[in-house]
C-alpha cells in the first residue's frame, strides 16, 4: 500500500501529526501541545492542509486518540472523545471535525488499538491474528486484535482497570485510581510508583525493590490477559517499560504464576518472544494512526 | 439451516449425544458415563451409526469437549483432548476418531465455546458480535465470541484461572486450585464453596453469607472480563448459577465495582439484560455441539 495518508496520535498532553506510508517513509511530522479542542484541532488541520498543497490529496487520515472514545462506526457519536476528565474535551467530535475540514475519510480508534494495529502492520506483532498491546505509563491501557480484527466489543477494553490481588501487608499503598482505588492502574501505573516510593518513577534505580513489586503486579495482570484473551503475544510499551530490566523479570514471573497450566510452547519455552517491547518503539503511536488511516481507505 | 447433524457434549463425567437441527428438533438423544476413551467413543459412534441408519447420513458431527483441548484446525493434534488430569484421556484424538468412524466432517471446540455458539445461534446471545459465556460449576470456564467469531488465540481462554483480589481477613480459605491456589476457580467454583463452608454448595440456604462472598468474587471476575474483552453481554451458566438469587445481587455488585467508569447504557441502565442466564438452560451444551456441527458443514 503506497497511498499517502495522514496520522494523528492524539494524546492528552500532545498531538503528533504525520504524513507518510509507513515507518521508512514519513514525509513530515509535527508535534504540539494539547490545549483547547478548537486550537489543537485547528493546528492539525493546518498541518495537513499544507501537506496536501505540497504532496497532493491525502487518501485518508487516521486518528489514534486518548479517551474514552466512541469507535463504533454505526454510532451517531462515532469518532468523538466522550467522557474524558480533560477540561474542554468531553464530547469533542474529533474525527468528524477533521474529516469535514479536510474532506477525507477518517479511521478512528483508541490510542492503544492504533498502536496495536501499527505493531501488527510493521512491528512486533506481524503475522499474528490474536495479540495484546499494553502500555504502562501515566495510565495503563490495552488494545487487542482477535482473529485479525481489532477488539471493540461494547465500547473498548479498559485493561488498566482490571482488579488484581493487592497484598496489603507488604504494600500498604492504597492505590491511585479515582474510580477503583487499587485496580491495576491504581497500583502499577507511573503515578502509583512515584507516589508509593516518594520519587518520580524514572528516577528510581534499577535495583530498587520498587521494580520487584511492579513486576509482581504486572505479572498478575498478564496472567489475567492470558486467561481471558489467550493472546499469541503481548507487546508492552509506555514510559514504565523503558526500564528494560523489567522484561526478563516479568517473563520469569509470568511463567512462575501460570505454573505450567497453559501448555503452550510460546509460554513454556519461548517466553522471550512472547512478552516483548514494541517493534516500532516510540513511533508506535503515530504509525498506528497512519495504519488506521490506511485501513479507512480499504 | 435444516441439514441433520450430530452433537456431542463431551464432559468429564458424562457424554450427551444428540441428532437434530436445533432446539425444537432433537430427533434422538442419549447420555452415558465417561469411562475409558475406547468405550466412551465407541458408544458415541454406535449411537450415531444407528441414527444414520434411521435418518440418513449426518452432514457433520460437532463436539464440545472438556479439556484442555487443541481446537486449531491447522495443528497436527487438532481435535484432541491434550493435558487433562482425567486418567486415560490425555492425548485422546476425539474428533479424528469420531470423524473417521462415521466418515463425516467434525466441528470441534471447548465445551464453553460450544455453549457460547449455541447461545449465539438460538439463546441469550443472538444478534451480538462480542460476548462471553461463563460457567460456574465444578470448575469455572469461559468461552467468548469476538467480532462474530469464537475466540481461540494461542490455545483457548482459561477464564477460571484469572487472579482476583482475595481478602484474607474476611476469607481465610486458601483456595482450591492445584495450580494457582486462590485464583477465581480456586475461590469461587463449587468445590471451593463446599470446602470453605463445610457443606455441599447446593445445600447452602439462599440467605447464607456464603452467597454474598460468592457474589463478591464473581463481580470482581466480571469487572475483569468487562475491562479485557468488553463484551456486549455476559451469559452465566453452570450448577452454581442455579442459585438464581445470585443474578440480581451480582448485577448490582458489578455496577458498584465498575463505579460508572464504563459509560455504556448496557451496564449503567440495562444491566438486567447484560448479566443473564443461558437462554437454552441445561441444553446449552448439547445444542452448542450441534451448532459446532452445523458450522463444520459451512
Amino acid at each position: 500500500m503506497t497511498v499517502l495518508v495522514g496520522g494523528i496520535e492524539a494524546g492528552g498532553t500532545k498531538f503528533i501529526c504525520a504524513v507518510g506510508t509507513g515507518p521508512d517513509s514519513i514525509r513530515a511530522e509535527v508535534r504540539f501541545e494539547t490545549t483547547t479542542p478548537e486550537e489543537t484541532i485547528g493546528q492539525a488541520v493546518d498541518f495537513f492542509q499544507r501537506q496536501q498543497e505540497e504532496h497532493g490529496t491525502l487518501a485518508a487520515v487516521g486518528i489514534a486518540s486518548f479517551g474514552p472514545v466512541d469507535p463504533d462506526p454505526d454510532s451517531p457519536t462515532f469518532g468523538a472523545i466522550t467522557s474524558t476528565p480533560k477540561p474542554g474535551w468531553p464530547n469533542t467530535d474529533l474525527a468528524g471535525t477533521i474529516g469535514r475540514a479536510l474532506n477525507v475519510p477518517v479511521g478512528f480508534d483508541t490510542d492503544v488499538n492504533g498502536a496495536a494495529l501499527g505493531e501488527w502492520r510493521w512491528g512486533a506483532a506481524q503475522r499474528l491474528h490474536t495479540f495484546v498491546y499494553l502500555t504502562i505509563g501515566t495510565g495503563i491501557g490495552g488494545g487487542a486484535m482477535v482473529n485479525g480484527r481489532l477488539l471493540h466489543g461494547l465500547i473498548h477494553p479498559e485493561m488498566g482497570h482490571m482488579r488484581i490481588p493487592h497484598d496489603w501487608d507488604t504494600d500498604p499503598y492504597q492505590g491511585h485510581c479515582p474510580y477503583h482505588g487499587d485496580c491495576l492502574e491504581g497500583l502499577a501505573a507511573g503515578p502509583a510508583i512515584s507516589e508509593r516510593w516518594g520519587e518520580p518513577a524514572q528516577n528510581i534505580p534499577g535495583d530498587h525493590p520498587a521494580w520487584d513489586l511492579e513486576v509482581h503486579y504486572l505479572a498478575l495482570a498478564l496472567q489475567n490477559l492470558v486467561c481471558t484473551l489467550s493472546p499469541q503475544r503481548i507487546v508492552m510499551g509506555g514510559g514504565v517499560m523503558k526500564q528494560t530490566q523489567l522484561f526478563p523479570m516479568l517473563r520469569r514471573r509470568v511463567q512462575e504464576y501460570l505454573n505450567d497450566y497453559v501448555q503452550a510452547t510460546a509460554i513454556l519455552d519461548e517466553i522471550d518472544a512472547y512478552i516483548v517491547p514494541p517493534g516500532l518503539g516510540s513511533q508506535a503511536g503515530v504509525l498506528g494512526a497512519i495504519a488506521l488511516g490506511q485501513q479507512a481507505t480499504a
